[in-house]
């Protein structure tokens, strides 16, 4: 195992002293750094055993000596993940990834962060698409951006049972057995199932169809699992080093589980929210990375919070929004609204472009100011004009800093995010590994698509009645 | 002019009577019908001069005998708009709209919800981009993405000095002059500037280097600007029919101004926003359509939200979502988390694509009952469920409903939501046009990047001080 050095830094804007009105004072974070710290120990206790198992993940796939609560699950994954990607890569595939939420966002996050692409001075060569909706309208573009002879899927779905991917799946097999000319037997080689190998009729329909199964244990939670195969196959097929992610992840969580609160992400961020709840009446959690790639970090962390501490009455609402962009959208109402936000930054401190303003616009004085600077110059003048004006309006706020884009950092940066969400479950009471409330809208859902037994048929008359 | 049928529908999910706890009555929504309608007549009073001059632009290009505040500005730009859309199509160009914030949402709004693609059988022969960040890494996408010999571009920025849109615009013009090959008369006719055409470097630079310009006058404010030719070239270019927009934008206009509460659309949802705000503790608006296409609806009724109403400490943020994906991301804190937030559905009746679930699965039993479904069925029994839940949870909701994605209802539906604001902004006695917040940190941000003049000196001051 390489030993990388961490390249990552959570800034606290923590602002006593100040003249601005500071919401979070150093005593404030300082007075719960106990209670955060002695939750982290209890969910360390409780590591690898039920739905804690998520946190064993990358230590799982034999990169590392340790034993886990796994066992032998995914000794041949990895293999059989790499086989795949090289496969799909050499045929320059279309790997369509069939799964929707918690089975969804993982993949598009490191695909979205760490895809290879063209200005990095080499594009991937195959397509990724994320089926994540049903909307008619948009699977039926994707179905005519396929070339059917060069589809690759992984359907993922634990349960086996989830409407809208089974639906997704049922129609990229039929086109795929009646328009790509494809033997039955290469058909099969196509496609692969994420699900839990132990039940369910996804499980099931590929033992008799005869598809490769990765496995998606009951134990781990969709939102948590960025780091099972539900990840990894997209991510392989992107290009990204696969054992550099998981590296990133092993060392986040061991400095996580052990480092006290002074020299600790997870616990220092879970304070923030924290007090923010229970003392400052923070309600909003403005997710606003200042990168493109890293957009889709703040769908994936928004699903983290929202499902796992959205629960009796309780919770923050995650908002999403994009730096610069929102400053000329969000920013007014952050600064000179409500004061119920908590502001999170997420920056890239060496972008892999180095592009320069050129002075094009010369014939114009106003513009001089910008000439020769740097598209990463004016990229980090914007965020930091951001930060001022929050932190001289008293908005609390605070920065994940990574290096650079790289796999490691990464799997580092998902990391002290789960595990901060973790923390706040023990925190707040709450269970972080249930969604008591979606289970119930699946179930309307499944009723009155026809779904037949008698409590789908009680459900169908709560819904004839309210629609009167 | 067409005389088109009005398909639309503001569904309010109103409660009284039904056993749930419901979180807004009738008398309550009653209550605010007389003060919400006088706020909108005082808005109809005001409308053409001062900020409210937006209004008109509908009716501004020509296509009606109405004589507006515009006068004469934009007797050409329609003509002109359309010859540009015609030679950009017939070229297969790629066509870069320039612009952040209000200066690009409308755009990419209009051309999200409308190109024409694939799937409805016939691909928009133009590519549009739209670089509404600096992300050097996106921007260094976007030019291995350009073919420099077929681009065009739009730049927008009524000021002329927004830094992000120089900045992409000084690159954009400084590659095509050095790689393209065109003569300096073509690269010319390939640049439009959409500017104050009476202030500002932007006009002069065009006037000065003969790009041509399309007017977005000073008394247009940005977020209110789609219908300008910020928003009207790129939908040109997209293949959208811009009189249909235009006459759906017109249709609203007038029934808004003057349908009494029980038939107006703008009247009802300022109400709920209103009630929500100062009686029931309503901060969050989730804006949930069921339409990729619509996705991008809510960016801009977000920007139209957070900047007109977020100030003086008041206002509701704005939340993104997307259905069905986020019923398994966001769901579970809608319905179980705290009362805080009004969701707000946006549905399409009738999608383009009438794709069927095949029974491809039928080896299980367990997915009989998708079998020979519809994904309309399935979208549209997935919003229900969600309604359902919300209803049964007591969380306030409404839904608007879109016959079909059309131009005109399009135009009808922005025109709505636009008034909402403009009476909200009376009713809550906030200048719902300006963005204070705003421009302080884009002076902060031209401070750090070395602007000259003592005002700039004091805040790298500040920031120096506070970077300690």
């Amino acid at each position: 195992m390489n030993t990388k050095q961490v390249d990552f830094s959570l800034r606290l804007a923590l602002q006593d002293g100040e003249p601005c009105g500071a919401l979070f004072a150093k005593e404030e974070i300082a007075g719960v750094a106990e209670n955060v710290t002695e939750a982290r120990d209890r969910i360390e206790r409780g590591r690898g055993k039920g739905p804690l198992a998520f946190l064993e993940l990358p230590y799982s796939y034999g990169s590392s000596d340790r034993r886990t609560a796994f066992g032998d699950t995914f000794s041949q994954t990895l293999g059989t993940i790499h086989e795949a990607a090289n496969r799909i890569r050499a045929a320059r595939g279309q790997f369509v990834h069939v799964g929707i939420g918690g089975s969804a966002l993982g993949a598009i996050t490191l695909v979205t962060a760490l895809g290879v692409t063209k200005s990095m001075g080499y594009e991937c060569p195959a397509e990724i698409h994320v089926p994540d909706n049903v909307d008619p309208d948009w699977i039926g573009e994707l179905l005519h951006r396929l070339d059917l002879t060069r589809v690759y899927a992984n359907v993922v779905s634990k349960s086996g049972d989830t409407t809208e991917t089974i639906a997704t799946f049922a129609l990229l097999l039929e086109v795929m057995r009646e328009k790509s000319n494809l033997s039955p037997a290469e058909l099969r080689r196509r496609i692969f199932v994420t699900t839990n190998p132990e039940e369910g009729a996804l499980a099931e329909l590929a033992r008799s169809e005869g598809f490769t199964i990765l496995p998606l244990p009951d134990a781990i939670h969709g939102r948590f699992s960025v780091f099972s195969p539900m990840g990894l196959l997209a991510a392989a097929v992107a290009g990204i080093d696969v054992g550099e992610l998981l590296e990133g992840a092993r060392v986040a969580d061991e400095r996580t589980a052990r480092a006290p609160f002074g020299d600790n992400p997870s616990l220092q961020f879970a304070a923030l929210h924290y007090v923010g709840l229970t003392q400052k009446g923070i309600s909003n959690l403005i997710l606003l990375p200042y990168s493109n790639r890293l957009r889709t970090v703040g769908d994936w962390y928004s699903q983290l919070v929202a499902e796992s501490l959205g629960k009796q009455g309780q919770g923050m609402t995650p908002v999403k929004a994009l730096g610069v962009t929102d400053q000329h959208s969000q920013l007014q109402l952050y600064i000179d609204g409500p004061k119920d936000k908590l502001v999170v930054v997420f920056s890239v401190a060496r972008h892999a472009e180095t592009l320069r303003i050129p002075n094009s616009l010369a014939s114009n004085s106003a513009y001089t100011y910008l000439a020769y600077k740097t598209f990463n110059d004016l990229f980090k003048a914007e965020r930091e004009a951001t930060e001022v004006s929050l932190h001289l309006h008293g908005v609390p706020n605070c920065r994940f800093e990574l290096a650079e884009l790289s796999p490691f950092n990464m799997g580092y940066l998902l990391t002290v995010l789960e595990k901060t969400v973790c923390i706040l479950g023990e925190l707040l009471s709450v269970n972080a590994f249930d969604q008591p409330g979606v289970e119930e809208s699946k179930e309307y859902a499944r009723a009155m698509l026809g779904k037949s037994g008698e409590q789908y048929d009680q459900l169908r008359e709560i819904v004839a009645k309210l629609s009167k």
